[in-house]
């Protein structure tokens, strides 16, 4: 069994770096306090005798030698950066969990068979940089290097000149870096298990996602002398497509997700028509039948619109991965540890994008989610018990070693 | 007549402080580069021989002496600070046209009998700060120099601090200056005059406004697993609201107005809820009954939208003037030097707000209004004909004249 209280100060210690004064945490991808979690969890992996690899994308894998190093290794891990009002826990627990697996195989002296990883990929959460989930995406050839490198922030500053500023654009070609199957513990960032009164969630597959970017243009004119017949207003026209992206998610029970998170007006004037809105939209499905006919609707909701309010309406995809059904291998590890364990279970279908769902390309791969409080995440609210996080981390120690074999 | 070409030279040079690329100008109030623009004109007014008054609020007084200085000054005037993306014309061309009424009477050696004054006034636009038209307003003390001067910019700057920054503290207390009658040219920043081709809008009266700040607090969380029932969005919420604002203006026409120009969205990540919305709401008419009944219903929408969604919805109101009719006697001097220079005309009610709605309400008050090309202020890409500035400018020069007698 790992140790709960070691693995709760790793996480309240980590937590400090963007503290927020509402409780949460503000690191996100590549600034410099995404530098300083990094090098934190660098440090303690070292002290823990982990040798450490970094590729170019800046993802870092911290490895303990097996007793036969030819095998691939059993990998786990997830990320460090977060949203810009985030948690405590959304990635950063998969990272230390996976620590805390390790500082216990070390402590009980066990050798492993196959070698285990920690990995942290970089800039999972896509709030500064697009796309998402951007580390292991370009690590399993989802996009290319170049194309993560040219992403940009509002300030136009790139993710490549970001990586060298803070020190992380290693020397590994991405995807250089064998994986003999791969684990993801997580918060479920959800209400379910919660509301089920459950301790361990096995994840049999995440929900696709589509990810898009809207331009409607009209014309800026004054709010005062301009009558209403004879607007070209941007905002009114937007709030239509904003208002169609939930119905359509509503249309497709229970697994439809539609959102509008992100909204600019400009020139943001309060006399001032607005002449343009950007706003994202997020859709999502664990049925890509289903995320399909949800696109198919939304383009044509805005074709619709296009041509009733005369205004030019922009839309472009930004990205987009298909629902990923988990191994039945890895799967079953997590249930099996779970039954040893004997923790309460059910299976979650997670909404939530993971690195797993990059790593299940190259490799069996499955999750382990725990609850959180009032199934709240993106949110410096967000809130999980250490007993949850401790049991997540048994169940994840308990799958890892049926993988490696001691 | 005036100097048609020294008008417009003028309005050119004080065009490049804040020109943008689009060959609009961002002048926003006390910025450095309004400083830059005050500099400027004063400069001008000093080498016409005009001595110059700055009041606590930062207004300044250009006056050129009469034969009997005991009388009030006839003035004109307007302001110079522009929109975040404002054009070369809006304000500035009622401050210039005022120089280049004195410049004329300089030229021609005439002494008027009354004083006459330009002024400009500080902050009509209220984009940086509200409330709008700050200057006037604080002169005639539609609200206390303290409730101005706390006024603060969305980085957290006071408009106190900002005046004694670029040094237009002035030591005279605001309102205690005389005026005898007030006069400002405008573009019509409406596409009224153009429509029906004439040169001179007389304007009878001014669209009173009612401003608003509304915040929408819903409940920031992740949008992948929050199922869409069980969600607290506050930016679906905020855009039924903003709808609403449009079908109240449509309610009254022909002079009603609702406008939706400033939002901003928290946390505003793309897989983010928002947790809370603040967007600005700007409601008009002429009848002050029609534009009361206007606030009651939106009154009466947000509190029917915040039982039926649950969520928290504040709304204050942070400007409000009544419809301002002008003075007969200024009204009829500019019909008079309208029909004496033989340009064409029509009434052409404001829908936007003027610093001489403030003055009206200590002297009688007057305004001259010319085309702006396709209607269009508020914008970069505002335009102006030079023969219609000029015939503005006569006018002014006239019903001064017939004021401040020769
Ligand atoms: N787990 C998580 O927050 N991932 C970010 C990508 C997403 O929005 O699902
Ligand atoms: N003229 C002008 O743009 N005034 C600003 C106040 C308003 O919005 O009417």
């Amino acid at each position: 069994k790992i140790n709960g209280d070691r693995l709760w100060a790793s996480l309240m210690e980590l937590a400090k770096i963007g503290a927020t004064e509402k409780g949460g945490v503000k690191r996100l991808a590549l600034t410099d306090l995404d530098k300083q979690g990094r090098d934190l969890v660098v440090g303690w992996a070292k002290e823990a005798g982990l040798s450490i690899t970094i590729d170019q994308i800046g993802n870092v894998f911290m490895r303990r030698d097996g007793t036969n190093n030819a095998l691939p290794p059993v990998m786990t891990g997830s990320h460090i950066d977060t949203q810009p009002t985030g948690g405590k826990f959304d990635g950063n627990y998969g990272v230390l969990a996976g620590l805390e697996v390790v500082r216990t195989l070390n402590d009980l002296k066990i050798k492993t068979e196959a070698p285990i990883e920690v990995a942290f990929w970089t800039n999972e959460e896509g709030s500064r940089f697009v796309p998402v989930m951007m580390g292991s995406g370009v690590f399993c050839g989802a996009f290319s290097l170049e194309t993560a490198y040219a992403a940009k922030d509002v300030d136009g500053k790139t993710v490549g000149d970001e990586l060298e500023r803070i020190g992380y654009k290693g020397p590994q070609v991405p995807g250089d870096h064998p994986i003999g199957a791969y684990f993801e513990t997580h918060i479920e960032q959800g209400p379910v298990l919660e509301d089920a009164d459950k301790v361990i969630g096995v994840v049999p597959a995440v929900m696709g996602l589509s990810w898009y970017d809207c331009v409607v243009t009209g014309m800026e004119a004054h709010a005062g002398p301009t009558p209403m017949g004879l607007r070209k207003d941007a905002l009114q026209v937007s709030t239509k497509i904003m208002q169609e992206v939930v119905a359509i998610a509503n249309r497709y029970p229970p697994y439809g997700r539609g959102t509008v998170g992100m909204v600019q007006v400009f020139p943001n004037s309060r006399n001032v028509i607005p002449g343009e809105v950007k706003f994202s939209i997020d859709l999502r499905n664990v049925n890509d039948e289903l995320l399909n006919t949800m696109h198919e609707e939304m383009l044509a909701f805005i074709d619709k619109t296009r041509s009733e309010s005369g205004l030019k309406i922009e839309i472009e995809r930004v990205s987009y991965y298909p629902p990923c059904p988990f191994h039945p291998e890895c799967v079953d590890a997590v249930r099996n540890a779970t039954a040893k364990l004997g923790y309460s279970t059910m299976d979650v279908v997670s909404g939530a994008g993971h690195d797993a769902i990059y790593a299940a390309r190259l490799a069996p791969a499955g999750m382990i989610f725990v609850p959180c409080k009032d199934g709240i995440s993106h949110n410096e609210i967000e809130d999980a018990k250490a007993e949850h996080l401790e049991a997540g981390c048994n169940v994840l120690l308990h799958a890892m070693l049926e993988r490696a074999r001691i």
